[in-house]
């Protein structure tokens, strides 16, 4: 568990693997995700922090980019239409926006697990129970590094990541925001081996004048 | 505006041109959607009847189904992983499930209208408030008859819809649902035409022993 007052400017935090983290991002501030090992992904939420009922959503940042795969220069859309995050660097260039946080669900359905996982979802319901989000206000979240590939006739597969140890994406806040990240639980979406996930959290340094 | 105590059973509705409707469909009836005319979309929400928290879901629908594309015999899942609808029949095979229905933020942000139209949020939005749906509640529609293309790159376009008139679309409810439903305000999505859309609520009958 990794409280937002531990976690001081600029200082890499690891999410061990198949676990999950929320805290506080300030506008302006820079959040970095990291892949330490390479082909992990990491499921992302965002939240107003001032309204947690303003949430990320993938339906309006999809269309109002027109395209699937978000990268840099691309904004992160609420369900409000306001610009929550942006991404500013991308050294990997592939990531989802199309599918919910693997869950129990997923695995009894997909997997077919009999003592299923609480998967990304639960890991991100547990670290957002702070700060009164519920399990149900959960949507698709954006993806980081997932490798989703879809066919002519709109049938798709979940590959392995194209993220290689040490790449990463950095975005900035917009607003005063609740992130939460997940290092993914789920072994398809990171050819089949659970590693962790890295972030920091950057202030762009004024020049005093 | 069309309550649902003035539903007659089997009767066929019309949502005027850029306007909206909410109802009841209790499980085991099923709801018919019909393009009277051809070339116009008609975005779709759910909610469970006695939670207005469980929600139909995207993200879930697809990674479930590892399509984009859904079709007959496939389940539209909530945001719990139940089963809400089942498509029964489907004339034309081509929907979207990625975009959040067209808003006043479309307008502005993709056409640049000054004066915008309240778009299919805003009438699911009004249409919905009786049942207690905030405009924050509503999520990625099931955009029935919606054409959207995609290309290797990810990059998409909203095309003219593959409905001729008089297809449908027939779903069963799998549980007790308020249904809204639209006749849509996007010009890109209904080739350039504002039309209307037409529904009936069908109760499949036993026969009798």
């Amino acid at each position: 568990m990794i409280a937002d007052d531990m976690t001081p400017e600029g200082r890499r935090i690891e999410i061990p693997a198949r676990h999950g983290a929320a805290f506080r991002l300030n506008r302006g501030q820079r959040l970095r995700v990291i892949d330490p090992q390479g082909e992990q992904v990491s499921d992302m939420l965002a939240f107003n922090a001032h309204d947690i009922n303003e949430v990320i959503s993938s339906g309006r940042s999809l269309d109002y980019a027109s395209k699937l795969f978000l990268t840099t220069g691309d904004p992160l859309y609420s369900n409000r239409s306001n610009i929550m995050l942006k991404i500013m660097e991308d050294t990997v260039g592939r990531h989802d926006f199309l599918l919910t946080p693997c869950s129990k669900d997923t695995f009894r359905i997909i997997y077919g697990d009999e003592h299923p996982h609480q998967g990304c979802f639960g890991n991100l319901a547990h670290a957002l129970q702070p700060y009164g989000v519920t399990p149900d206000q959960i949507p698709t979240a954006f993806n980081i590094f997932m490798n989703v590939n879809i066919g002519a006739d709109g049938s798709f597969t979940v590959d392995a990541p194209k993220s290689k140890a040490g790449d990463h994406i950095l975005f900035e806040a917009h607003m005063d925001l609740i992130v939460a990240l997940t290092a993914c639980s789920a072994l398809q979406s990171n050819n089949y081996a659970f590693k962790p996930i890295h972030y920091a959290i950057e202030t762009v340094q004024l020049d005093a004048i």
